[in-house]
């Protein structure tokens, strides 16, 4: 059971995209918390703050998008509730089920290879290209724009995540004998600080390596090799798992259906270590939380 | 599940009481949801919309007033999230559980005696002294303040409603055979719209005695015999529920373990009629919808 929620001039303007789109983009960062458990989402409650001078059509269209989402998910739309508010605000409650095995962020081991899917800071580019904050232009800017206005969850690769068993290696006997499900989560905060509530939560340390950070070709033609969006910038709603060593990134591509990209390595000790990067971002990537104020907030 | 939220500005201030009591209230009227249900409530979210000049100090406060309000229910606080907004909202998603049998609210049948649990129209009134639109003094402003800021949500007389079986009677003989639950809804928006809810979903109408709803003495103290908020006024969180003639309205005090007054009865036909009022309430009562405005909204 998770509950996220989308304040306007916070998250969003309405200008930037449709109401449909809106819709449908609060149930998926819901979504996505789930994916990141490796569930299945079942069940939803709305909860509508509105504002004056939003009519019933701009209703109808943002209840359309989410109700479109929601039957793409097989997720029941059960109740809603609506108040009044001086900012239009959708929050919804998503339930979610699972087996016995379930992706946690407690469960990365020293020797466990890290994995994201995706590329990721595609959306905080998108976001900062419609705040008005960075010039770009055609196809790239409307990939970008697209990635933050239309994420999508990962719930397919999360539910055969958490049904794949590692395979046994002489550096991880255990999962031979307790098929532990694999360290997981959603890349909803940016990359550096999803990857550190795995490693605060598991106890271990971790090695990324900045050239393996996936980078789309939009991207890179608005920020080059410039990586500080890649690793702080959030709402990409990609997943990052730990897996054993022993699987290439071109076999989990296979086995979960989408890209999947090798970024480094789970190492005893604490917090993460940017590897092969210039000395300013990785002087950066040291300062522990440091790429909080990067995260899109605050619109206005 | 469902899901309730609550907005400063909109349905409070923050002077009004303590971030405790604004904690547990948040809970407590989705727990009135479950209860309306019959419901055991499990687990709940919780997303906190947060505005500059609110420290920490209040945040735990307000927490533990819900941790409390949860504890004392069973509740699990499974989840939240925190967004920046103009705004304090708490809105929370509760999951509740029941068996087969459920109240609802399209279970009302023509004979069916009409029941609510304590007393109603404190909490407008409570809303209205608080908001400064409403002189009181004394042991009377203390109670209907104390009505609106610290609500009780009805659970275990839901629970005990929906497990006890009507007695079958000559006008009920499928209550024999079938044992539905009675019809009930938890009177959030006030008695009359509440009721209408039931009527619409049941397709059946009411017949409403005026001098049987009851009014607690501190309402009487402020208002007299003026039913204008007990039948409009909102946030009591106490059930009405309709149940086959032959059980006293003592003998539900007994069985529900909390005061139960009769108030009407549920005929053929459409919508509710309100019986041995003035003339000016009744021709009010006649208007569909028309307490509406009625309800505590908007406090600025």
């Amino acid at each position: 059971m998770t509950i996220d929620s989308m304040v306007e001039g916070v998250h969003f303007k309405l200008g930037w995209g449709t109401p449909e789109a809106l819709g449908a983009r609060a149930l998926t960062v819901n979504l996505s918390d789930i994916a990141a458990m490796g569930g299945v989402p079942t069940a939803c409650v709305v909860n509508l703050a509105i504002r004056p001078g939003l009519g019933t059509r701009f209703f109808d269209r943002l209840y359309a998008g989410l109700g479109g989402a929601a039957a793409a998910a097989g997720v029941d739309v059960v109740g809603g509730n609506i108040t009044a508010a001086d900012a239009l605000a959708i929050t919804i409650a998503l339930l979610g089920e699972t087996g016995p095995r379930v992706l946690r962020r407690d469960a990365a081991r020293p020797g466990d290879e890290i994995f994201v899917t995706g590329t990721v800071g595609d959306a905080a580019l998108g976001w900062r290209i419609l705040a008005g904050k960075l010039p770009a232009r055609g196809a790239a800017r409307k990939f970008l724009i697209d990635r933050f206005l239309n994420p999508i969850a990962r719930l397919a690769a999360g539910q055969r995540l958490v049904r794949m068993s590692p395979a046994p290696t002489a550096r991880n006997p255990r999962s031979a004998r307790q098929k532990p499900a694999p360290a997981a989560i959603d890349i909803s905060d940016g990359l550096w600080q999803d990857l550190g509530h795995v490693l605060d939560r598991s106890g271990v340390g971790a090695e990324i390596e900045a050239p393996a950070i996936p980078l789309s070709p939009a991207y890179r033609a608005v920020k080059g090799d410039d990586l500080e969006l890649a690793l702080g910038g959030g709402e990409d709603y990609e997943l990052l798992f730990c897996w054993p060593p022993g699987n290439s990134a071109a076999a989990l591509t296979r086995r979960l259906g989408v890209p999947v990209h090798r970024i480094g390595k789970i190492v005893g000790g604490r917090g993460a270590t940017l590897l092969g990067a210039d000395a300013a971002l990785t002087r950066a990537a040291a300062r522990a939380g440091g790429w909080d104020q990067l995260r899109p907030q605050d619109t206005r």
